[in-house]
Parts: structure tokens; C-alpha cells; sequence
């Protein structure tokens, strides 16, 4: 069975996002594969994701953790409430703050792995914690406070 | 005359940059003007660079304040040694910490505007603030901490 990703149960008029929208054809389709504890996501950066040569652009990491830990947030918050992903009433988030610090200078042209856990959860937000690993090389960390709203179409 | 941006004074062997490289075809050609107070940006996003229906990724809010204020932070220390920009030693930093709070849902459609300035400046890293603005409205605010190298060819 292919496993499924939080992104593959966003509803289709939302799922449009540049980051993590699977419905967007020039975006980056970031995948979030959560365990129950942590959420798991690979991706190898583009030649043109380039900052200087061979190293990764910061904003793309960036990217990735902001999408990776939204789902991140939305995937544990149906677990807790013990809810099949998806299921209704939707559960999502926004992102308020975004924190990104970057450790070692990301290799390019290997595959990264982003590793996501929740750090808090409350009713109004969660605090997403988000490492990214170019082998066992830890190159950046993230922390996102992610915002629950009732809709995404309702922030429109 | 046409305006010069400190990116246009990058050396060519590192301005490939996904952000902000002028000799990357893939990207987003950040340009960041600097008046000797200020360093201002316009960018109006893609279509493609959506969030939800409406409203611009913040992942690529992220990026734009990240080479923004990295430029910022370049045209400066370039400033505060009197010297013209892009003339050796060639004057460059990295990003360490890049901070991103999202304020009010960026609408899609309009030309926005990066504000930035630099708050501290020390010998080894800048900070620099830098707000994203469409109309009048403050859609984020960035703080960057930018980390003076040699060159950036010496961090690959």
C-alpha cells in the first residue's frame, strides 16, 4: 500500500499551495508522513534551488519546514482528537511565525530528510519543532507556531 | 539612469542564487535598492506562488525577506566602510537566523513592497528588520540575522 501523506486528505479547493499543494502543478509537493510522533518528509532540491554553488537556498528550507510542519501540526491534531485524517470538520492551520535557523551550509545534490514533532499543543495554536538532515548532518532547525483557524477558505 | 541593486554587484561566480541570483533563470530576481537608510523591493508573486485561494505562500514571503535583508545587510557594511559596492574585498554574509511573522493573510494580485533597515551591525553579523507590505497594509515582518564570511565562495 502506497503510505499516505496529511496533504493528500487536504480538501481539493485548498490544496493549491506552492509548498505543499498537490493540486499545483509548478509547486514543490511537500509530503508529510506522520508516525503517530513524528512527521517524516524527503525531498532532493532541484539544481535550481541553489543558494551559491553547492549549497542549498535558504528560503527553499524554509519552505520545507513551514509546509512540513503545518502538516505536521494538522495530522497530530486529528490524532488527537482520534479522527481519520480528513474527516469532517476539517482541521487546519496557518502559519504565524515561522523561526528558521541554519546550522551548516545544506549540501546540494542529495536527498534531505525532515524530521517534525510537535513541541506544544493548545486549542488556538500548536508549536511545531522541525530539524533537516542532509545525511546524518543536522543543517537547519525550524520552529513554527501554527495557527488554528475553522477553514482555510475562511481566511480568504 | 536605471537604478542599481546590490545584487547587480554580486560577483558573477555566486550570483546564481535561487532568490536573488541574476544568473539564475529559474529564479526570483530579488533586487533590493538601498537609499543609505532603507532598502526597498517590489515583487508582485506568480500565480502559482498561492497559499490558499486569495492568499501568497509564506514560504515565499520568507524568501523574499531573506536575500532582501541579506542585500540589506551587504549594502550597508559597504556604506559604513565607505567603499562602492561590489569593490574588493568583495563584502558578503550569510544567513544564520531568519525570523517570519505572519501578521494578516498576503493578498494576491498587488505588487508588494519590502521595507527593511538594519537595527545592529557588529563586526561579525548584522540584524536587519524588513516588513512586507501590500498597499498600505503590513502583511509581515522579518528579522534576519545576517553572518559576515569571507566570501561566500569560502563556505562551500
Amino acid at each position: 500500500m502506497t503510505p499516505r501523506a496529511i496533504q493528500d486528505d487536504y480538501p481539493d479547493e485548498i490544496a493549491i499551495c506552492y509548498g505543499c499543494g498537490r493540486h499545483n502543478p509548478k509547486g514543490l509537493h511537500i509530503k508529510t508522513f506522520w508516525d503517530g510522533k513524528e512527521g517524516v518528509f524527503r525531498f532532493k532540491p532541484a539544481p535550481y534551488h541553489t543558494a551559491f554553488p553547492g549549497v542549498v537556498y535558504g528560503g527553499l528550507i524554509a519552505s520545507l519546514i513551514d509546509c512540513h510542519s503545518i502538516g505536521t501540526a494538522i495530522a497530530a491534531a486529528y490524532e488527537a482528537e482520534k479522527r481519520r485524517p480528513g474527516s469532517d470538520p476539517e482541521i487546519t492551520y496557518v502559519t504565524g511565525n515561522l523561526n528558521v535557523s541554519y546550522l551548516n551550509p545544506t549540501p546540494m545534490g542529495v536527498e534531505l530528510t525532515l524530521r517534525s514533532h510537535v513541541k506544544e499543543m493548545g486549542p488556538r495554536k500548536s508549536v511545531v519543532v522541525c530539524a533537516v538532515y542532509a545525511g546524518d548532518k543536522k543543517c537547519a532547525e525550524g520552529e513554527v507556531t501554527a495557527v488554528r483557524i475553522l477553514s482555510r477558505l475562511n481566511a480568504i
